[in-house]
């Protein structure tokens, strides 16, 4: 049985960040709580924010969200949430940035731990109440801004994704203004991220055909404009594109996502490293697309047709062409990945959720095989 | 600035039909007033869905749907709604039962007369509530379970579209067995009716293209499955992937419709001769095609993709053979159209909501074109 539940309002256009005090009244938002992290500070975009508050609302900005957002980081900051007295949150910045808004939001509703609310577990029966969240991307590829989900490393160690159409913000206000300066590498890393959201979504065999109509769309605009927007972040055509390939890349990810998630959320967590998920996103895909080819004869060819392929071509050759092209690294190994790190790397993966979801189901042998051919 | 707002909760697939009274009970309704029509009666779907909701909600049935809907009906519905009591609608039916069910429940919850609440001349501000709606489809054309609008002939005269995100129903229960009955003529024309719907929204230059991604996937299934289920209307494959094309075309039409729509429109409110709605949309598309190509010459090339066509194929031509492969008529004139109904379609169409969101303005000289073209 299929259950097609669509999201959250998004505004998209240059200049959207205008409609934010609108939809925080609109959210009964009166003083909020802005997640963001130490980088969007120093380059201004904190202050676009606020600017565009005005003065009938009052916030208090955190700023130390970590690259992969940690319970500790969360607790840390819902403490000054309450001491703040806020009542909803403004997750400003990239996927690190929204998730811990996302986190903040769940505790200042329902209580700490956030364990409990580990879905493979029943958790999203536990939640109460989620206060309310504008979603401001700062980059373009998470789509965390209109997504049922987030991920945090916990405190044992665990990097889970939590997931509940409560965790959708109440609106998403998507200006690809906020993206210009977002400098070439990470221009990369994230619109790979946007990349591989389209295409593990619409390859899972969970039915939702329009979310699968929207990742081919977002394919298709981000697979033509990802290199246009690395080469010139000035490129305001490709910004856009690009901003609207991450957003549908997440509206349609409800469907669920596969193998490359799961080996990146099992890498993501290793903390001597901090790796960027959008990279190992896109240095994981080539392998599961080798290896779910079998399954997915007919969807290939869709997916040869929204990146203007040749019928037949190889599409994970297709992925490390673009990666190279786009300056990604060409495999684990140059992240930092060691040998050691593999039997990891497969626990972790086999126990992710999106590794239920993949088109074909994948085995401690079949994880070891595609993490040996990514190194 | 593009707002996309996403929908409606749907469930779909054989034997959804069961998820009726819990639906009913998610909106709060105790007493459901059935809006149909007695064809569904006579062919015992009518009994299906009032078996469906056992013991616990009680109903009140209205089967004088008229194929058009017309204001008359509809007072004459909720005439009957304020006297059973009732505090909810189920739209059991095609796109007529539907649209009437939820014109009953806008007036139910915020009084007549209809003609007030014209979006185009700012109605949409009036409305204060709207009855909720629980919508189930017996036809895979509409798609008017999931979307934003509603058509009523008015007593003046004018087939008037109304729309607002407010006339969404609170839930669709898309069940495919309840169209395996439907004959082949109506099953061709509401799945031309689906096909329309895919092709002009996403031809229109409103910006949002997640509802663009919707509609090139329901296209992509109507256009593969059409013949079958016309051919075979115990064919479920067929019929699921119909219903969807159905659901995927009124997702998409958020974005607004076109010149297809506007003449159609104009053509249905020809009293004489009540004509079906997906037959004249069928009938009218390729000259719109035409006309439209200069326009349209990327989207073109995703149509194609979307329909399995050859690179340039000639997409008027494509929907002419459709249209005589599953027995539709070949032009207005076999419908009973004459040439004095001319300058009526062309006024009507002229002031058509849809007609604004054609891709390329059309003029009166060019809908006489398109008419004659169509004849």
């Amino acid at each position: 049985m299929a259950t097609l539940t669509y999201l959250t309002t998004t505004h998209f256009d240059f200049g959207a960040i205008a409609q934010l005090p609108a939809e925080l009244e609109n959210a009964g938002i009166t003083k909020a709580f802005i997640a963001t992290d130490a980088g969007l500070v120093a380059a201004g975009l904190v202050e676009t924010v606020t600017n565009a508050l005005g003065n009938a609302i009052q916030y208090s900005v955190y700023d130390g969200t970590p690259g992969n957002p940690t319970e500790e980081a969360v607790k840390e900051a819902l403490e000054q949430y309450t001491q703040q007295g806020c009542d909803g949150v403004v997750a400003l910045g990239g996927g690190s940035s929204m998730d811990l808004g996302k986190a903040v939001a769940l505790l200042a509703g329902s209580g700490g731990p956030l364990a409990q609310y580990d879905p493979l577990e029943g958790g999203a029966k536990l939640i109460k109440s989620v206060a309310p969240v504008i979603a401001v991307p700062t980059t373009a590829g998470t789509g965390s801004e209109v997504s049922v989900g987030f991920v945090i490393i916990l405190e044992d160690g665990r990097k889970m994704t939590f997931a509940s159409p409560l965790f959708i913000p109440k609106a998403a206000i998507c200006d690809p203004e906020l993206t210009m300066g977002l400098p070439a590498g990470m221009t990369a890393a994230t619109g790979m991220d946007a990349i591989t959201h389209c295409i593990e979504a619409f390859l899972t065999p969970n039915v939702n055909p329009p979310a699968e109509g929207v990742a081919l769309d977002g394919l298709w605009r981000g697979w033509q404009y990802l290199p246009a927007a690395v080469k010139d972040g000035q490129d305001r055509e490709a910004r856009w594109q690009m901003m609207m390939c991450s957003t549908e890349g997440a509206l349609s990810f409800i469907k669920g996502l596969g193998a490359v998630h799961a080996m990146s959320h099992a890498a993501g967590r290793i903390r001597r490293l901090n790796l960027h998920h959008g990279t190992l996103n896109a240095v994981f895909l080539p392998a599961v697309l080798r290896f779910n080819a079998s399954e997915c004869e007919e969807k290939y060819v869709r997916l040869r047709q929204a990146m203007g392929l040749e019928p037949g071509a190889d599409l994970a050759e297709a992925i490390t062409r673009m990666n190279e092209e786009i300056g990604l690294p060409p495999g684990l190994r140059a992240m930092g990945i060691e040998d050691d790190d593999i039997p990891g790397l497969i626990t972790y993966a086999m126990q992710d959720l999106s590794a239920r979801s993949n088109p074909r189901p994948a085995s401690e042998e079949d994880f070891e095989m595609m993490i040996r051919e990514s190194l």
